[in-house]
């Protein structure tokens, strides 16, 4: 019996003599990286990948790559429709539910589909903001008897809501809202499945009472006629076209021409308008980040999930792709022989594990604070809410790098769709703008770090999560020691940069600005040491022992691997001498040669089934080449053996060449 | 007058605002990036896209966006087609000629069309190969009486072109080779136009004759019938199937049953196999790596432009998108006054300009050393092969890199097709792996910095690209002299470590796969030296004197920004210190505000039109937003207001949800 599960008769051999070099159980490593504790929940995850290849109705009739956008839409409404038939698996809209994310992962993909928004932001948004006798509306958006999405963002607003244009002013004669798109920039763009699905949204408008402008708040809207679908009368919406990727999501835009909705619209638990018209500001001062750090953590966990999809791909592709002699006469070698191959994937490998452990501890912080915030004590929902926004920040980041690594590392069938990287690449890097533009992101964890620079100067820590500013961990890792230092090297630069600004008569903000470039640089650092504790301490607790033994390896090529990627900040100090980083270097060669032989079973363990990973070259089987061919021959364009532009172009165009030669 | 010559009246006036503060004429600039030596050649080009957009055929009738792969195949065959009513404005197939060039640019843009690999591999084959008495083929091809590609890449081989598995078999007989595909994996895969579009192939096969094999050779085959286009019996063609990216391009498989061609069908310029059977060898030893040089030179020229093109979007787009406040209360500001953007993007900006300057002097070095090769001097071509390989894999490289930052630079808006990014990005990055996937170029130019070092130790110079690892050049920049130090210690610590890994036992062939990574960064560094120094030189050679100026500005913040980036390899050394680092920032940051004024204009001097832009979000107007409305509204969901979707799935499940309700 060997140790890696998916091994199979029948498998190209290749990959099967890879599989039986694992030195540990891909089963039991499932059931970490899934956290099922045991390996029963993995068969749960089988269970479920079952049960989908077996009601055709969740299949795609053709793959996604060959279809128009009115195909991939209709055909994503027909899947999301056809999951109900899989209720008995999975809790109705328990969005974060791990077996009904799983199915939905099976059935959809990351592709998306016409009621993504209703589950992920219409639902909880009524959730959050439904006073007690608004309540029905949360009832008919569980039940679907609505279809509603979230709108916020606008034409010429993303990252400043402040300085949204769209309206809602209260005529208090009529006792209505009055909803209106005052300019073009105005208009609400973006909000997924606002263009085609959606009937209702929440939308967010500047409340104005009285000429006074209120600030943003929440509405429900029904946009479109129920029974007919139409838009209602003072309503434009649409698709606002195709993107990098997703194209089953009919990202929309809407503007408002004086479109009345009554008083009992706002959504009103925490800030009212009375039928007077009087404003009832909020009881409890704004709830704040919480929703926001929420959505942020589980972005980690899917940025990892990702990569470790991109890294199945290319490692088993790596393993089975044949290319080239390292020994003249010796045949031809797996391109994962290739040093440059191991170096492109391994340490990527190893990030995909770090993400996915940080977004674990991420969530469990949250969950944590949470308790506290409802005892009261917030301060460390802030700290929280400035940790993930650096790691969301330096996460989508690397895994969009690591994508694209993986992508190039396949070569040139990587480009082609049926890899399914160039779609994986489009969805991962979405993340780097939405929830957040990195930038702006890491600008927030700058903010939080400021403050602790100038704590730490008087010798206090800020919070738990700088302490390193102020005292040396206790962890014994040198390793460690020596992210936290490049942590401390450079936020404490950052910070005597901009006292050197003022310095020279600057303003706060001009300072804060000619500084932003070494700011962000800072909050990067600290993430990377964030993430490196948090890998380094999963890893401890892993049980079983020859799970623990390779994720070892794997947690120490990501710390040489990452240091030696910010050497410099360690050389610049003297912090490191030039022999210490050659040292490194030596260590991470050794790690990738070690880590080699479990490198297919490392990715085996994420056990992404062949339904949901949709890679002709990450297959399980390592049967690449036929079933290349197999893919192709259903491309768009072989449905006939000679297109129409033949008749109409390319023959007209010969035939008169050859008249003229005959001439 | 202003010095920008883009300046209209009727335009977004915060671009406006930037055009006036141009300290340089436009045209002279773009006179010296299209190398037109006088701003005649500038107007030239204008000329060229007044005429495209006054013939109307040559539009798409909607925007490639929104196109099914069928009808971006069949639009692509249109305009190709009517692109002959240009005919008078450039000459037929004369590919690297700059108007036609532009010409092509303006009409088809860089997605490719049905004659595309006619013209840069079919041609130029039976140019090379073409025996006297075979001309008629390349007469016949030059006329368009048959459309042709190019097939040499194979389903499993692509880089290691020794081991193709195609085979043409002589038979003596018959005076015939037969062509035959022996396995699955022999397949013809990639080839562009072979899938739908081409009727014949230059296609490369092993020569088998008595059952020796010679390796492979060219042949022109046929592939279809020319009146029906239907394949011919014996052969197996069609379309590979959806990409990243270039959707009009059939790039196809093709495979041989026993298919029968004449043995004149061979292309016999250099070697020849007569009517019995006997196999002559060429000549002469092998051309070698004329044509690689060839085309690698000019994908450096095309690189930058792609790079410039982004980069024209995301600095236009970042004078007239206003976000955020930097003084409270002063109103919200161009996103380009963030440091944080004009680091995201002037330092690509200044790349733009690095490669062009270097891809021409790669050309022109070319040309020299092709001179040379005429009259029998060979040295100095393997030497050019060398750093044309290293160009290819650090341009593609980076431009990815800068193109995906210069996208995520316009947030949102940058993600949707109507800024053309991911169009871009898709398009250029499959550089990374055509013509030679790039960490095999690595390892090209890395055999040849290994001989290099071997030479220097025994203080010779093995050809003047590498003379910095033997004398100091005399050139009077700190800052080149920084780069070729680091290049001088990566390329001796890569020999060093080939040593010792020889010495403890490995074979050469094992000693440089274990330091594959180390040889990869010495071909890196040794690379952005060369570039360096070409654009340095270049700059300095710029007659006007304004232009100059400003370029000399965007030359210090590349050297500043590519030696901070491998600052790693001066500060391991010691040569240099934190300190002088630190300096660097300083400058680059100083750098980064001056040159910010200026940033419209030096995009705005690539003087590429709206029309071959293809962006929303790069209009020489600044007119964005409504325009982004505008190109939605023909968004193909757009078509109906109400999607089929929704009387089959939608409204079912929200009636039965409502009934539900009721009960």
């Amino acid at each position: 019996m060997f140790l890696n599960k998916l091994l199979r008769d029948g498998d190209n051999e290749d990959l099967a003599e890879e599989r039986r070099k694992a030195t540990f159980d891909t089963d039991e490593m499932a059931a970490i990286i899934w956290e099922g504790k045991e390996v029963r929940f993995v068969r749960r995850r089988r269970e479920i990948t079952k049960k989908v290849i077996e009601y055709t109705e969740l299949h795609d009739p053709f793959c996604q790559a060959f279809m128009t956008r009115h195909e991939e839409v209709e055909n994503a409404a027909r899947k999301v429709n056809s999951v109900e038939i899989l209720k008995s698996f999975c809790n109705n809209y328990l969005i974060f539910s791990k077996t009904h994310t799983q199915c939905f992962s099976e059935v959809i993909g990351m592709y998306g589909h016409p009621l993504a928004l209703h589950a992920v932001m219409f639902i909880p948004s009524l959730q959050a903001q439904c006073a007690d006798d608004q309540m029905h509306w949360l009832k008919k958006a569980m039940s679907r008897q609505i279809i509603g999405t979230y709108a916020q963002t606008e034409l010429g607003h993303g990252t400043n809501l402040r300085k949204l244009e769209t309206t809602a002013t209260y005529d208090v004669k009529t006792q209505e809202f009055v909803l209106h798109s005052p300019t073009r920039t105005a208009m609400k763009w973006w909000p997924g499945n606002l263009g085609k699905s959606a009937n209702h949204a929440v939308v967010v408008a500047c409340l104005i009472i009285d000429g006074k402008n209120y600030g943003p708040h929440n509405f429900i809207v029904p946009l479109r006629d129920p029974a007919t679908h139409m838009p209602l009368k003072g309503i434009t919406v649409g698709d606002i076209g195709p993107k990098m990727a997703t194209g089953p999501v009919d990202n929309g835009f809407l503007s408002f021409d004086h479109y009345r909705i009554p008083r009992t619209n706002m959504l009103m638990k925490h800030a009212k308008v009375t039928p007077e018209g009087k404003y009832v500001p909020p009881a409890h001062a704004k709830v704040g980040y919480s929703a926001m750090v929420h959505v942020r953590s589980h972005m980690i966990s899917d940025q990892a999930k990702f990569l470790a999809q991109a890294l199945t791909t290319a490692i088993r592709y790596s393993a089975i792709r044949r290319q080239g002699e390292i020994q003249p006469g010796d045949g031809e070698v797996k391109i994962l022989e290739y040093q440059t191959q191991q170096y492109r994937l391994l340490p990527q490998l190893a990030r995909a594990y770090a993400f996915s452990f940080t977004g674990r501890a991420v969530r469990d912080l949250y969950l944590r604070v949470q308790k506290d915030v409802a005892k009261g004590k917030v301060d460390e929902m802030a700290e929280l809410h400035y940790i993930t926004s650096g790691l969301k920040a330096v996460v989508t980041h690397l895994t969009g790098e690591g994508i694209s690594q993986a992508r190039m590392s396949c070569g040139g069938h990587g480009y082609s769709k049926a890899s399914n990287m160039p779609d994986l690449y489009g969805i991962a890097v979405a993340g780097c703008t939405y929830e957040g533009e990195n930038m702006v992101m890491l600008q927030q964890l700058a903010r939080y770090l400021m403050r602790a620079a100038k704590e730490a100067e008087k010798g206090r820590a800020l919070g738990r999560l700088v302490n390193y500013l102020v005292e040396p961990s206790d962890i014994h890792s040198t390793h460690l020691k020596a992210f936290d230092k490049a942590a401390k090297l450079q936020v404490m630069k950052a910070f005597e940069r901009m006292r050197s600004l003022r310095a020279q008569g600057l303003s706060d903000e001009d300072a804060w600005n000619a500084n932003a470039v070494e700011l962000n640089r800072a909050a990067r650092v600290h993430t990377r040491q964030y993430i490196a504790h948090q890998f380094y301490e999963q890893v401890s607790s892993v049980a079983d022992g020859r799970c623990r033994e390779v994720l070892r390896d794997l947690l120490h090529l990501h710390l040489n691997y990452e240091l030696l990627d910010m050497a410099y900040y360690l050389l610049e100090d003297g912090f490191l001498s030039g022999q210490q980083v050659d040292y490194m270097k030596e260590d991470m060669y050794r790690l990738l040669a070690k880590l080699r032989p479990n490198a297919v079973s490392l990715v085996d363990s994420w056990d992404i089934s062949d339904h949901e990973l949709r890679s002709v070259l990450g297959r399980r089987d390592g049967h690449v080449y036929e079933n290349l061919y197999k893919w192709a021959q259903e491309s768009e364009l072989n449905r006939t053996q000679v297109l129409p532009t033949f008749e109409k172009y390319l023959k007209p165009m010969m035939m008169e060449a050859r008249a003229q030669s005959k001439l």
